[in-house]
């Protein structure tokens, strides 16, 4: 299977129902994608996250680079083979992890160089590099190297990163072309919280022609009002035949609202790390399992749910496992968070299919709201 | 269901095949039962432990009446419901933990305070209130209050524990009129290292009565020779038709030897607390997954396993896990001890049906040995 990418529906919102098809296996699009960091989903058994019915998973380039490395991977039979997960992964190009994890880091035109958050040691990670690794991880989806800043920041620096994420791009484009044949390379939109740099980071991207197109350098520090904005306008300069992709976003309203402004695909750590905090999305509003009201509340999450953490266990006893440490509680919460984002997504591509995506999220955030009183 | 045992078949060595009926379900024995301290196997669910064949869990009183406590668990529906887990489970009396982890106790006829390792509040425990509690814990099979002494340990001290463990016995019995028809209640044998304060100890719990035998304070210092000496003297003196439970053992060659001197239940850590330390056990001996030779290694634990963690994983990937401080590194090394564990019962059950235990023992050691240079 190579990839390959379809709108089938689309909603009076803008929010569009896909396929997307990748060398393993189909994913129905708006999706979202849990975190696999360390080619792991926190907690998560991979035998679970096929029940909670992940299509797909993103893994850290930075991370795997690091340790185990990509060669190892590569001679283990590919990142696949190596976390026994066949179906689709989508792998990031390390740029993030670079500018939030490494406690120290120099960005060039060459690439960054950076100090190992494991060991202390320099690294360097080029745009070529960042591919070759990302080849070699096998994974279906690869992105480009970027540079993101941390919003609020100043224009010429937003502009700085914006046109040097491009010329990488352009490199990084170079580089895949050595990637087997079906494989995705996607350019990331960067820009800043400024519409017209971002319309000029997707056009520039556009000519230069991917696979796919994200919008990186969102959800770092910026409201959810200028989010959506650059969202809505990134959007707009961007193929309407083609996947968009929002990485890192976010909370179910970011990604709703997302969704309305014609994004496809998502990625996000919260589930998995609220839910080792103890915060529990569910279909009434946000729960933080951790407070003491919950010790003696003999209720499941939602009765109702798919999820079997949700239904078979009482809030008195997710409180106890919280309360006693123990480690069951991160994985039953992460769980019941998974589960809770793929329904919201499966929930948003029934309501495209019917033109009612609208009615969905006013639906949505209204059961949030109105049961928040009583069972957070 | 009320309580029943029935001896099935004998081995010529002694082993025993059998079958326990409680309220809650049928245990074929020779048994293991994973160990679920606050409520829950750690790092497992409850359906992984449904899948890998668990028929009945252990849980612990001492750590259920510290937290959450017995009468909000009693009042959330009891231990199966609090835990969602609607089959056997054991609960023991609580005497081992306060002896292992208070940092304080005072042992008196009336009963033990100790100081709560949690917040430090002094708490009393009497035959009579280790009763109560695990009446309201609900668990199909309740064990007396005993106190157990470490070895090696002065003759007169062991002695005096031994008889005060049958005062308490006593106390216990009465105090468990008040329970369900159908749950057991187990007497405890005690006499440290000492044959003939073993024999004395067995033969009077026999004479008060109970629904089972447990051999309590062994694997607490002793050789394995010494102790699997006072199992065969302490099974000798114990009915044959009644179920005798082994605590706290043991090591999978404990475990055979302890069958083969007629022991049918057994409850230990090892499988989960070595597996969260990166120990696993299999049919090729123990593997320290952690060692640096296995990082490239692409060969799962056991191809033919029952278990998806040994066969679908290589072990690279669960050293990276380890390595990388993975939670999942736990999980899975837990969930290939208690298939292994499982698998090893299930195994000596076959073969005293067909009267063979002592090749079994013989064969299922030489396994270890043979490959243990090159898997280790």
């Amino acid at each position: 299977m190579g990839f390959h990418f379809e709108v089938l529906k689309t909603d009076p919102t803008g929010a569009r129902l896909g396929r997307l098809t990748t060398p393993h296996g189909v994913i129905e699009t708006p999706a979202f994608m849990p975190v696999g960091t360390a080619a792991t989903v926190k907690g998560l058994t991979q035998q679970a996250l096929e029940e909670l019915g992940a299509e797909i998973i993103l893994a850290n380039t930075y991370h795997l680079y690091l340790r185990p490395g990509h060669e190892l991977i590569r001679q283990l039979g590919g990142l696949h083979a190596f976390m026994s997960w066949p179906h689709p992964i989508l792998t990031d190009s390390g740029g993030f992890q670079v500018m939030s994890l490494a406690p120290l880091r120099k960005v060039a035109e060459a690439g960054v160089t950076f100090r190992s958050h494991l060991d202390g040691a320099m690294v360097e990670l080029t745009p070529e590099r960042a591919i070759e690794v990302q080849i070699l991880l096998g994974s279906d989806i690869a992105m480009q190297l970027d540079e993101c800043v941390q919003l609020p920041a100043p224009p010429t620096e937003i502009e700085r990163a914006m046109t040097l994420s491009l010329r990488w791009a352009e490199r990084c484009k170079r580089a895949f072309a050595g990637a087997a044949a079906g494989r995705a390379l996607f350019g990331i939109v960067q820009g800043g919280d400024d519409g017209k740099l971002r319309e000029q980071s997707a056009r520039a991207l556009v000519d230069l022609g991917f696979d796919g197109y994200a919008i990186g350098g969102l959800a770092v520090g910026e409201t959810q009002t200028v989010m959506l904005e650059v969202v809505a306008e990134t959007a707009a300069a961007l193929p309407a035949d083609q996947p968009r992709y929002l990485m890192g976003v976010g909370t179910p309203a970011d990604i709703l609202e997302a969704v309305a402004r014609g994004i496809d695909m998502f990625d996000c750590v919260l589930p998995t790390r609220n839910g080792r905090h103890g915060l529990a999305f569910t279909r009434f509003g946000p729960i933080n399992i951790k407070n003491a009201h919950h010790a003696d509340d003999p209720r499941p999450f939602d009765a109702q749910s798919r999820c079997p953490a949700a239904r078979d266990f009482s809030r008195a006893y997710l409180h106890h496992l919280f309360r006693s440490g123990e480690a069951l509680g991160g994985t039953l919460l992460s769980l019941i968070n998974l589960y809770y984002y793929q329904d919201l997504m499966a929930g948003a591509r029934a309501a495209i299919i019917d033109r009612r995506f609208a009615d969905y999220v006013g639906e949505t955030k209204e059961q949030w709201i109105a049961k928040r009183d009583r069972s957070s």
